[in-house]
């Protein structure tokens, strides 16, 4: 059992490696499970770690890593051949750093492997509430419930009786969003693909409304049945169609904090949006934005996020898919829907 | 000579009328010159005042208000039959107001005809620099200005060293824009539908460069010459095509304050835009504004200005057509670009 591998030892490593650069769709044949080995020790001198992966978290911005940039993207572009990284909950099971001691649960990026070595420690977060489960530091205690409180509260400026629509309302960044609107005082209405999401935004998460944009034949239509007074705030989670429609539905002054457009991403030609010209005429402020550029509110939000989950005044959804061999699929899942709220891939149970 | 005409009397006043609601293309046929009468006195016991009106503006958005609406737009549309209104500079031939008497010369609201009874003069500005062009009052120093001021300041953010690109650059905005810019201390580069608009932009108006969008294979090719950085304040004018190109060429964290989308105004059907996925990857903010919500800054604005325009800092360009008969066609120009620089009529010579 490798939880009990020793310090020094060397441990077979399953990783799951991207294949190739991913045009258009994304197939488990652009991802491959293989296995190499790795030392449980740092280079003698190093101030790296050795973790051992427990969670790592499926993201939709993972798909465009896979594609080639000619010009730098945000993010570095993942390479053929190396191990997919991204944000995780993992053990310490080596140190070179006086900050981190065998034994000690973070959260950081991390390989999607069982054990990495992280050369510069420094960016990883200490666990302050082990007493939550671990898997929710890839998700409402992690960057998720970050890019939800900051893209909503910095970027969307809410004020209470606010009207505010979440697209992909039941997924991980959308429960949350949904949540803390209600908190605000907001009358809130997600979509969502399926009816039993749509079920569980009305129940578990307390949405005011609901609907299933997949069977909506009019999104347009349904927007309007929602929103009869129109929309204060969008957050912005799959672009395309759903934006354009929105657009024709928001009010004077609304703004749309836009946290990902996940409809597009595997697409080689974006879909077109038609309805741009209502931001002049609505006065509508569209903005990007990127949950690394508030890593230094991340204690004020992690008090407030757990103080909310103690309390049960937030709920938490997620879908955890067992083992690095599920891993491709579940990220795939991703852009159909598959999952049900935040998609996890447990690497292994502490 | 209609100047002349004494208080009290009743005298022809010709008029620009719409004739029907207008779908697509405007066209001459959709306007009427007519001619009614005005009388040059305020009904008993009323506050309203008497215009003789001097210059009128031509704006893209009165496009708009030609469309029959089903729910109501940001301004009313306007209504067949009756005379349009727009932005302009008038003298006071009677009055039943104390703030205002006859002679003052004002700017405002007014009606596309030679007099016009205006029943709230509240809403109209007194002209404070009658030394200066008093068509100046319709642009640089009326809405015009104050939308390139207010958008380009409060919207657009800029820091020194920014590079700025400015559509429809040597137009009524643009052209101040761009020279708001360079005072500001800006990379500026601007497009414009003609190699003459393209010369007025880099020798007249200061521009670091130009560019003629029509004879531009690749919109985007010719963003990444004039911009190898990158552009940090797109500020719109036209929308369309060039919005969809610049969007590839921002960078981190830019802002595109959304003045107009001239290029959309006659369109049934808008073209569609495909990467507006790069407002995620690049935090972008678009923003929509309007100069009615910066008429608290007026004073300030036109004292500001006023200091560009004596000190020879700000050069203002217009192209003034003479009379209302020529009104509909003026209006009609701005779509296809004829007019260069602010296009303004001029109803009477003082």
């Amino acid at each position: 059992m490798a939880a009990a591998a020793a310090e020094g030892q060397e441990v077979p490593n399953k990783r799951v490696i991207l294949k190739r650069y991913v045009t258009g769709h994304l197939t488990e044949d652009d991802m491959e499970v293989v296995t190499g080995a790795a030392r449980l020790a740092v280079p003698p001198g190093s101030a790296a770690v050795v973790l051992k992966n427990l969670y790592v978290s499926c993201d939709p911005y993972m798909r465009g890593r896979m594609t080639k940039h000619e010009t730098p993207s945000y993010v570095p572009d993942f390479v053929p051949g190396e191990v997919l990284v991204n944000f995780g909950v993992s053990k310490v099971v080596a140190s070179g750093h006086p900050d981190f001691k065998v034994g000690d649960l973070v959260w950081g990026i991390t390989g999607w492997e069982e054990y990495t070595l992280i050369p510069n420690p420094e960016s990883l977060f200490k666990i302050n509430h082990p007493e939550l489960p671990l898997s929710y530091y890839t998700g409402v205690l992690g960057m998720t419930g970050l890019a939800a409180w900051a893209g909503f509260f910095d970027v969307g400026k809410p004020k209470k009786g606010d009207y505010v629509f979440v697209s992909a309302a039941s997924g991980a960044v959308g429960q949350i969003v949904g949540q803390l609107a209600k908190l605000k005082g907001c009358y809130v209405v997600g979509s969502a693909g399926s009816d039993e999401k749509v079920n569980l935004l009305k129940t578990k998460f307390g949405f005011d409304d609901a609907f299933n944009y997949k069977e909506a034949q009019d999104l347009n239509a349904a927007l309007k049945r929602c929103f009869p007074e129109g929309i204060d705030i969008y957050f912005e989670n799959v672009g395309g169609p759903t934006l354009d429609a929105v657009l024709l539905n928001m009010r004077s002054h609304g703004r749309i904090p836009a946290c990902g457009m996940i409809s597009q991403y595997n697409r080689e030609q974006p879909e077109g949006m038609r309805n741009l010209s209502s931001v002049v005429a609505k006065r509508l402020r569209i903005e990007g934005f990127m949950v690394s550029d508030y890593i230094g509110e991340y204690r004020r939000f992690e008090e407030e996020m757990v103080g909310y989950l103690k309390e049960g005044k937030v709920s938490y959804v997620e879908d955890v898919a067992e083992g690095l061999e599920k891993a491709p699929a579940a990220l795939i899942g991703l852009y159909s829907g598959r999952n049900v709220g935040k998609q996890v891939v447990a690497v292994a149970r502490e």
